[in-house]
């Protein structure tokens, strides 16, 4: 007898025909022989409902009540499938995060899980019945607070209940296939990926890639949960995220796939002094400001000005606050002004085979001049390139270079033959 | 410095704007110099639209997740209004029943509270925050499980946190300004009553007196907590429930009020053999269907025939079940037949005084004779008597007896002079 644990987002839960689907999976599930641990979001819409309610009541809602509001979603959606659950004829009982011993950090709204004690999860295994947890929440280790995981908490919950429970593998349920070697409303012939590590998966999420959130992963990593991303509406295998690069055979293919995101901003600040310690204090004032940035690129700077341009990204809805930060400290500083810029995309190569094979970045940069893509600031790692251009260009981006990899067509690009992972 | 323990129900928190007008008055409590304590329910229609969502997923749902369920109404509910209290300024943090320690026995949905250990709540309090408690609900001693309480359930956690946290005052919020004197909808002229012991207070609601149910008065009683009936929509001082009947003064009026109630239905047996334990055996088979009765008459024995009839009266809600059961074991016990009636109504009238005065009963008689009222069944306690009409005449009944004993007009018809209580 396998244990899974099975991931259910918002969408799969919308309403109640959608619930009635879902159990009659997981139910399929156990009647397999198999062992189920199912974690769930909130229903459709139930977030935003809440949080318009709460801003009716306060302009900034103190966030540990934000926590405690948002958490009744997931109560909702959890006790509702183990109702339709139950009509099937299937014992099932609903956890908090809390009872299932989700400990987390006491940071609301974007806690961290510390450890999981799932001690009365396993009481209920043990007694036979399907066992829901609701996902996305948890309780403080300090002040025993109901605290919320923040975006793809519930992912993050269902690989740390595989991970304390050592199941079999984690399957998260989505509104897609698995992953894709490109979204395929712009590359129409993206192939699904049947295989992918845990590396090539970080770095494809940071990228943009929306099917699984960086954070889920990392602790997938961490802990080696096999995660499973396939649809909740079709029976068909997805993506497999398991294993490390380093155990890759040699003859693998080359490259897995390409990211695109579209929620960065560019800032350049001109004539930046060009002295040591400048740029630092001007990523300080980013940092103070809580702001996380993304890639950065520094001009050559001018001999005859002794002043140079530093660019650098961040998210689109950060840019506002960075720009006003930086202009608070200009004279301070001495450069001569900010730009701002929020007409970018970016484009990312990802594929562990990169690594030990050449000429992967000259391919790359061929394939985007022949499309017509100029590149703005470009910014690899051991395993992935990636590039900033005109949101304009960015589709043409993504699909010249899922053309010049040969993503689309050939089997080689996307399958670790014979791995088993 | 005062410890006041306020409820507020589901019409009081119906939106956003009624949840800021409750905030203002908890914040404005607190600003007296009070310690508050808050004990919520679900918002308006909340419990109403989840019990819907229940029947969608679920013909029958299981009782321990359907209070998994509904307890996240008051979850929404609380957090609402801690939010509400936060942005005029004062400290306020939100509690489940878990959290606030209210154990319950283990039977979902009508869970009786066994303990209070409100060990965080103290420390909110001591913390100088406004604490608020989802009402309604609680954690089972025995499983662990989430709770709910029942009917009128958030009264008698608010009443049960008053006792356990030693309160100076449990303040009970409705829709109405206190305990009148008979439904005001049918005597215009009934009046409020400053005072009312826990016993007359037991005899109205268990008599069809809406405004506090039952368990949380008993609770009250247990616990000698002061429960303070006012309106959420003013400041006017309502009604104050508290001490013993033993203690009213001699000279104190001798009628509280006039209760009525249309939701019971009569049930006669006919033909009933007129031997020792028949009627035991009749009620056995009542209890066994899990049923309570209220009033029961039994005719004199007709001595041609040596049977008799035997009526009973019962929530209209179980009639059917009793019908049933009784009509099972007809030819066992060889009664009969079994007559339904739900076209009735009963009215009570109560007084701790008329226990020292005799002729309530002969005054009672005679004004319902000049009403019209036909007396169907009468039954007496200490401070009660109840009869059964046709529901056609319930209100001339009340209007009746309102107007005998002098209720509406005299000032010491209603007020406990003195006594201060």
């Amino acid at each position: 007898m396998a244990l899974v644990v099975q991931k259910y987002g918002g969408s799969s839960l919308e309403n109640a025909e959608r619930i009635k689907r879902v159990a009659e999976r997981i139910v399929e599930t156990r009647k397999a022989g198999n062992d189920v641990v199912v974690a769930v979001s909130a229903m459709g819409d139930t977030t935003d409902d809440l949080l318009d309610l709460a801003s009716q009541v306060s302009p900034v809602p103190p966030d540990r009540e934000l926590d405690m509001l948002l958490t009744s979603g997931e109560r909702i959606s959890m006790s509702l499938l183990a109702m339709a659950i139950h009509s099937l004829g299937a014992e099932a009982r609903s956890y908090t995060g809390s009872q299932a011993g989700v400990i987390t950090t006491s940071v609301h709204g974007k806690a961290r899980i510390i450890d999981v004690t799932p001690s009365r999860i396993q009481e209920s295994l043990d007694a036979g019945a399907i066992t829901i947890v609701a996902g996305f929440q948890g309780v403080s280790q300090d002040t025993k607070d109901i605290t919320t995981l923040g975006r793809g908490g519930t992912d993050t919950t269902a690989v740390a209940l595989a991970a304390a429970l050592g199941a079999d593998v984690c399957e998260i349920y989505t509104d897609v296939d698995g992953v894709y070697s490109a979204d395929p409303r712009i590359v129409p012939n993206a192939k699904k990926l049947d295989n992918i590590t845990y590396e090539e998966m970080l770095e494809m999420a940071a990228c943009g890639a929306k099917v699984l959130m960086l954070r889920c992963v990392e602790y997938g990593r961490r802990n080696n949960v096999a995660i499973h991303v396939r649809s909740s509406f079709n029976n068909k295998p997805g993506t497999i995220v398991s294993g490390s690069m380093e155990d890759l055979p040699v003859e693998q293919a080359m490259i897995t796939g390409v990211a695109h995101d579209r929620s960065e901003a560019k800032i350049t600040v001109t004539g930046v002094p060009d002295h040591p310690g400048v740029a630092a204090r001007i990523f300080r004032v980013i940092a103070e400001a809580e702001l996380n940035i993304d890639m950065v690129v520094q001009n050559i700077s001018q001999v005859a000005t002794g002043r140079t341009d530093l660019t650098f990204t961040l998210p689109k809805t950060d840019a506002a606050t960075a720009v006003a930060a930086l202009e608070r400290v200009r004279e301070e500083i001495g450069f001569e002004q900010v730009l701002f810029d929020e007409h970018v995309g970016k484009v990312s190569l990802i594929g562990a085979g990169m690594r030990s094979h050449p000429g992967v970045t000259a391919v790359f940069c061929e394939a985007l001049a022949e499309a017509g893509v100029n590149i703005e600031i470009i910014s690899t790692s051991e395993i992935r390139i990636s590039v900033v251009c005109r949101d304009t260009q960015l589709d043409d981006a993504v699909r010249a270079l899922h053309e010049a990899f040969d993503l689309g067509s050939s089997e080689e690009a996307v399958v670790y033959a014979g791995t088993g992972r």
